[in-house]
């Protein structure tokens, strides 16, 4: 059975990371080739030819199809048909291979990892502060992490984490017995506290600029399978803003998408969008800065975490109630794996079987 | 089934090995954080927090406890069971770790790695020289070895391999067929030999000191599981000593505690007691170089052995005359692990099975 | 069931890789200790000691026969029949190695892998011109590629992948459509085909000397299991010369002899036999050097044939025209084995099965 949701959009790629060379990218266990074409947009085919294997990538570009390397068999960049069997005229029926629906949106390239035709770009996670001149996006950078998709989204619906894994950057020691939120909003699992009237954490001593107590917050919204929105920020304890006020203080949507490369192996594309220092580049690199050390330290977590689940189980894990979030996020995913894999088995149904009501 | 002994004391580790700081150790297989609490004992824990599987170790020693670096979960450092869950004020019964019975004599760390209930001090391996005056005790090094713990014990009770592994330190062409004698005593199996009236071997020449032929001793002893002694020693050939009068030659006890890290590593922590050059550290590097020489010898063989071993087998391996303490040993394993096996089966019987004799 | 014809002569080494040192060659994943005996020829034993499994290669050569290193027993090199057990008088009759049947040849030391009784020498690849003065013979070099040795043999029953692999060297464009024959001849399998009158390749045109256009002729000779013979060669066109007069050109033949180490590894050692420039060293070098650069093109998309090889099958690879030859070389691949297999099975029939016609 798959650990991965295949009907789901995955970032591929930053924009930047793909060119008019033929660039192999891993996702889902699934070797692709991309380039751009052309017009400028994102071809992504299955990295491997159907005669010898070869992968594709090894291969060369001519115009907007690519040409094996090994026999020179062709296939168009936009649908995966083969063009060109060198040797003979006819194009077997089989000579294809699979192309992936593309999605390319505030330099970031989505790719859907299903059947192409119920690739549906309306669900592709958005916000309106992409575009808003009164907020900066930041592209971050790209978080190699040898561990489970599913560890790695995990911790970030977990707040609980942050006091012993960020002490000197995204938490304290104020916050490790504040209570946890869970909720379900639609599509994304929330899990949040407030933590009033406490010290500055490292980022915001670096970053806020405040003289006393402040009022700080975390929202972790987690929507299924891999991408991660954490809201969090501060403002003057004196101020007392209300939940609903958070554009008042400095505020930050630090956005995490995962892609799940192999069982064992996830890149977290980060970036950030805030309301505040919008066009000062110092700000992004020290924003930056912190944000690496801060997930150094997951990854060290994540990884230890890997290598025991690597091993035999000995015991079943415990759960405790900080899990809230991660429990109600493994639930949904093991309901969409279900789902896919009994979609798969009725895709062909046998005539013979009749369902009466 | 296992093919490790738990019911047994192993050493863990030297003493100096282990202080106030988190370490982890991996022995039959298992990882274990040890560190000293404040009263000086050593703590042994099962690496891995029940709650996400995240090692101890990558946690923080608090007082005699371990919190986990991950979400702080508190564990004590002499029952294992969870002090602290934060986020939550109960515990809940299935938050702990094993806590291992651990004894330390002699600048050695012994680890009980079955049931701590059953862990008996008095059966760990002892002897009168370790106190005596008239003796030096002195420790050497730990060999690391991709090897079976059973191929490394093995080699402990085998004289007949020091002619071709040892020519030029522990053996030489003289003792290639000398007999070695095999019997048991109590606990160990014993394999020795004695070659009169030949020319010292390379250890003696360097340090012994002696001017024509020696008469040479080798007994090895091998308490099951891991613990090896071998007495080995030379008197002047004139002299003509008794089997009984080894005090009155050059004697040294090689000790060998071993240690089954995995099913192909072990660590070998190896040390000397000797009855000459006691106030001597000159002595004790000429020795631990000469010994060094010999187990990078034996390291290399035992190594080859494994890489055949980790291979299909295609044949079954012959036994000859020499294997006679090997065969013993093994047998004795066997024996050890088959009871364990059953033991283990036989804990929860059924009350509808009644044995009539 | 095997992946490998046992009953099979393959080429060890050439002779210059085996001298009076005890070296390890792996061949069908079986590993074989050889060196020269005293009389010159080449010993091949079974490279483990049946008594603890350890190689004989990491133990001493006596005169003709082969002392392990852990526990002195000595083996023949001829017959490897056990010649000494030190500590005991008698010799076990099962303690032996297999003993390889060798015959060394134009520089060249083929090994039969299989029952030495049915090894007969005349079955071994032989071409006059390794002694017809009229011809140079020249060894070049090993070419260790990380694919199965299946990949590799039928590459070199292939020309049409020359013209995408090698553009620079033994291909161009101008055959890129140019039909392949293909035919059976006795125990060869043999695809060729001519490109009149087209520009020479990058071969021909540092080494043959033309001033115009060519005629250019690829014959692929590939023996079962494991030896390939590439008869490859350029006239003037205007000569127009017919296809038996081929030794009025520059013609060369490339000969490959492709030894299975494991299923994923294979050794091809090539070499050349030529027409032209016989006395001559640099042509030699220039030659080596462009067939260099050609396998490392070869090495490459056969290595990452391998690494799709090793993943889970999606999908059945297709079969296209230009894939005769090697499809009728898997297949007699897939006739030796399934005969290896059932003459295995049949070597001892029960006597209470009788057949009737």
């Amino acid at each position: 059975m798959s650990i991965f949701v295949k009907n789901a959009w995955y970032v591929a790629a930053w924009s930047t990371e793909i060119d008019d060379q033929l660039r192999r990218f891993t996702i889902l266990d699934e070797h692709i080739v991309m380039f751009r074409k052309s017009d400028g947009s994102v071809a992504a085919l299955e990295d491997r030819c159907p005669h010898r294997h070869l992968p594709l990538s090894k291969g060369k570009r001519i115009g907007d199809t690519v040409q094996c390397g090994y026999h020179g068999l062709t296939f168009d960049g936009t649908t995966g048909m083969c063009t060109r069997v060198p040797g003979q005229t006819n194009l077997p029926r089989s000579a294809y291979v699979t192309s992936y629906a593309i999605e390319e949106r505030h330099g970031i390239v989505w790719i859907w990892m299903g059947d192409p035709e119920t690739a549906d770009p309306s669900t592709i996670f958005d916000m309106p502060q992409f575009t808003d001149p009164n907020w900066a996006v930041h592209h971050g950078d790209a978080l190699h992490v040898q561990s489970n998709y599913l560890n790695v989204a995990e911790n970030l619906v977990d707040p609980a984490h942050v006091s012993f894994v960020h002490p000197t950057t995204l938490g304290n020691a104020a916050s490790e017995n504040v209570p946890v939120h869970v909720q379900t909003e639609g599509e994304a699992i929330v899990a949040w506290r407030w933590i009033r009237d406490a010290e500055p954490i490292g980022f915001f001593k670096n970053f806020g600029d405040f003289d006393g107590n402040v009022d700080r917050w975390h929202y972790y919204y987690l929507y299924t399978p891999c991408t991660a929105m954490i809201d969090f920020g501060s403002a003057p304890a004196e101020a007392a803003i209300g939940e609903d006020e958070r554009d008042k203080g400095v505020r930050i949507f630090a956005l995490h998408f995962i892609t799940p490369v192999t069982e064992t192996y996830s890149i977290d594309r980060w970036m950030h969008v805030r309301n505040t220092a919008l066009d000062d580049p110092q700000a992004e690199e020290t924003m930056d800065k912190m944000f690496r050390t801060a997930f150094q330290e997951d990854k060290e977590i994540l990884e230890a975490v890997q290598a025991e689940e690597n091993r035999p189980a000995k015991r079943r894990p415990i759960r405790i109630a900080i899990d809230k979030g991660p429990l109600v996020y493994r639930k949904r995913i093991n309901e969409l794996l279900e789902k896919e894999r009994t979609e798969d088995l009725a895709s062909d149904p046998s005539p013979a079987f009749v369902y009466h009501d």
